[in-house]
């Protein structure tokens, strides 16, 4: 095989798909290459459309980070990983390991780091490449298609929890019960916190309580806020929703030293009222994914603790009309696509 | 002597003032009683005007909660202080120690604390009562008129800056240069941080550099986020100003993982666009002075290491001209009543 | 009722049991009288034996400080508690809430706090005493002789594992599977983490197993720490143990920035190799029960999470006879009296 | 110039000096050569003759791992350090970044880090070689005699005051005045600590004042502990001895929850009994240097903050008998080569 099969988009709107054919070339000096088995589709994806973050936002792009595959090639100086490891990329595609945030550990932060799918190719294709500094050891027996909405839905919910910082049996409120919220569900259970779910109507209700909610608030029927301080005021907010507005509208529901924690990166500004942060002693905090190594313990815990996403799975070559699917909001919760199939 | 004179508002407008004589009582259990020495004007205490804050703003009150003065009576149930000590109240009157935040050590949070000079009688007078609980210590040789703005606008700021989690060594910014901010720079310079001042124009530019920093910004003449930003951005930003559209604006000048740390409650919301939260991993935070052993802490490392209030100093019977001093801005920059003079 | 039964000992040996009818007092300010339902026996009853820690240890105490009971009085200056309310007292009998301390929040400090049972009588009695501020809600329905070893047993281990710092998933060791560790693996387990259990022999690897551990080390077999390094090396050994050199001997089966937590108070002192410490920057820490509210939430961990103390139930009559089976080390695993059988 | 003078020493005692001509060869990929313009001489550069940490310790090697000196050739790979560059080396010779420590940011855990003048050639001499990962750039400006013993004596009192964890104002103990306790005195000073001095005799209190130090406790009139107690009782205790018993005996004078940081590997056991950690919630860590970001905060901080590292400067021709005046205890306090004498 000297060529692969790509979706590429064209950063200019919504409908420019091209599924083409690629050469496939030899990873570059600290690269992999990896034959995609599988590929989830997550909302930031619609960023490679818009072309806002890229530098030359006409020139095409694969979109896609949450990219599981098995490496068939390794380039320079690349030690620890070898030919046949299985392995996932996620929204980060590899630090530079160089620059003053890389040399604090701060990888994530890292000054020059590719954003995969996003400013260099990603997974809606049957080869990706990827910086070895970002990848992620799949443990053994997990399914692709199961593995690969971890990488950046599981990582950033998970994340989230621990940025939190709260401590075991606290109450700690998810917003939002989608493809990220279903699975901050989960996650805050097993972490032993007092799980809350908030989400417009009752339809996620029964859903929540399964997953692991010990309460649910229709934000419809009544003020989240005063419904989080019913219960003694909330240690943290997970916020999986775009909407600024009812991010900021949680401020309220915080208990004193409560953090509202920000994932989803909505358009319009939250109106935070400083007295409501000042008397309570309360925070807004964001945070973004994780490490790769942070990945990987996120797959273990995810493992052990029989944490499942759910999934709606589509073969590659289905692509855009999974992307759709998607961006409808009634996929429940994630798409994943499917190289084999 | 048995009665005291004190300056009462009654919490309807900003010029009801009254002088009027009060009884001496006895302090009540857990209370004890002091002769004023000195208080400190605070810009907090125009809530008393406008008695937003009390159950029953008809009722007149006495301002004032830089409270320093020496026990003259102690009430059933206070083991631990005694007549003739030497002692300051802060904002908080004195926590209940039974409440559940009491009960997690979390003292700022108690749920039936009073506020001096703002839910209950302040120092805007000859004598004031306070739970023991709320008591600070006051060092030996440090003068009255001293010691008062350390006790809410000193440990605003040092507390702050304690919550901000900067490394040593670090990019830390002191927004606005008034009655807080004068004292902010010179704590961050003390506690071993890379200070920058932020203030409009560039007639505080002299005074910030000799009071310790590093840096100054003139957020008229440049874009301070963007001035923060080429230092390398800042660790923590330190929000002493009340505009929120300033504090916001100053969002983006944060480093990875940076917090702003509110410190002053401004009536407007800040827009707080999620995603300079979310990529950089930044944090909104509010904080609020701290415990009476954090008054003491405080005291302590301003005494040590040489810092200063810089106050205008009235005698107690030019309270309210006092009052009209501060909230005209024009002070250099605490106002304080000697009640000695 | 004018007078009640309690089990008291002189202090001087291991023998000297005293059954005695005691005059009923009211409690004194800030105290409740509690008629005890249950109470736990510990290993550090012999202090109350050995008189190690009283000023007079000639004079006879009653032993027990893992008490549940019903308050039948309150004292004076007591506000939060009521008549009829179930409650708990662990080893700590009440903070001052006046020194230094105390007003740091660092309640299990306290420079003036009763040990239960060791400095003030217990609970081998059909009534106790306690201040106010040692106080522990139980939760509705958890049953007394299922709560009493929780209150100090529980707490300890919970704490422990608190004060280890590690991330969810890491592996932690227990060392010892008796009253603490056989709680001390089911925590671990059901806080995330990867839960290894390390005793001698084979006998309890079974049961330790189904209490959660993922793995079992027998300390006779083989060399504990170099186990533990072939498992990746421990993020936290939580040692339940007394012996001092079997403590000291997991340090090398330390990860780097590991820790050692010190539950049990052996007599020897360690054997501690500074660079054993110094090259894998690990650290030995001590961790002593925790605070009332800290009790409140391991009892709601406890009760959500499904975790339960193994007990032997013997009627308080038989305290002496109950004492001497903890002390045998057969017991499997606390010992708790019953005042109501 | 083709070769370039060094000094090794065969790892088998003392006594075994050789100076010899060496062929200059290019930097390995990752590498950087550099010219020596000084290195520092540190009491564990004595590994090197005990050959305890090599593998083959009848292989000759160069001493010294506190050096200074400008890039003068750069391995393939390098792409943010070029020729010209000032430039520092400590201990640890450069990290790998693939393995788990290295992904975790957790650099000084490396597990493939070769140690500068211990299993790799070090700076006794004209050239030495580095990885990249391992450089810390010089502040413009500083003398590089200066610069060398903060490159390890400077950042391992540095790191370790970091983490002790103790609050600005507490009260630090540096137990020893030596190479590394003479700078700890000024950086706990600087860092805003109470600081106390402890040493045998009396030799030393004027300068430890002159330093920096409130107090000074003579270790040989009375017992530290007891001192320190009567003085609060230490939030942290800084061990730059090497004596395990001087140690350990310290444990006591810590304050409940305090650190006694453990910065020198003595070969003994320190005996420590396990109710010292338990009752007071103490803590034993040890603190290994820190990374080269690290480094350069501290050079930074010291040149900031006006620290100084007093010296005796020999030749780099005087190699041995700089290390034998070093080894006598008797140097005030540091011992530095200058390779430009």
């Amino acid at each position: 095989m000297s060529t692969y099969r790509a979706f590429q988009v064209s950063g200019q709107g919504t409908g420019d798909w091209a599924l083409v054919e690629r050469e496939l070339t030899a990873p570059l000096p600290g690269q992999v290459r990896l034959r995609v088995e599988a590929c989830g589709i997550c909302h930031s994806d619609a960023l490679a459309f818009m072309g806002i973050i890229r530098p030359d936002a006409s020139a095409p792009i694969v979109p896609g980070h949450e990219v599981v595959g098995v490496i068939d090639a390794v380039g320079a100086g690349v030690n620890t990983w070898n030919v046949g490891d299985r392995v996932g990329v996620g929204f980060l595609n590899g630090h530079c390991g160089e620059c003053d945030f890389c040399r604090r550990g701060d990888f994530v932060s890292c000054a020059s780091q590719p954003l995969t799918g996003t400013t260099v190719d990603g997974g809606y294709a049957e080869v990706a490449y990827a910086r070895a500094s970002g990848l992620v050891r799949i443990p053994d027996g997990m399914a692709a298609t199961d593995a690969a909405p971890l990488l950046c839905a599981g990582l950033t919910v998970y994340q989230g929890l621990q940025r939190a910082g709260a401590r075991p049996g606290a109450l700690v409120a998810v917003l939002g019960i989608g493809g990220l919220g279903h699975l901050g569900v989960q996650y805050a259970n097993k972490l032993g916190f007092r799980t809350v779910a908030v989400a417009r109507g009752t339809e996620k209700a029964e859903l929540a309580k399964r997953l692991g909610a010990r309460h649910y608030i229709d934000s419809l029927a009544e003020d989240p806020a005063e419904a989080l301080r019913a219960l003694g005021g909330a240690a943290a907010v997970i916020a999986t929703a775009t909407d600024s507005r009812a991010m900021a509208s949680l401020v309220t529901g915080l208990a004193p030293h409560g953090r509202l924690v920000v994932l989803g990166a909505g358009l319009d500004p939250m109106p935070v009222l400083p007295g409501d942060l000042l008397f309570a002693q309360r925070a807004i905090v964001g945070s973004l994914v994780g490490t790769p190594v942070e990945n990987e313990d996120n797959l273990a815990f995810t493992r052990d603790q029989g944490i499942h996403s759910m999934n709606e799975v589509l073969p590659l070559s289905e692509a855009p009309k999974a992307f759709e699917r998607m961006m409808s909001g009634k996929a429940r919760f994630r798409v994943v696509l499917d190289a084999h199939a």
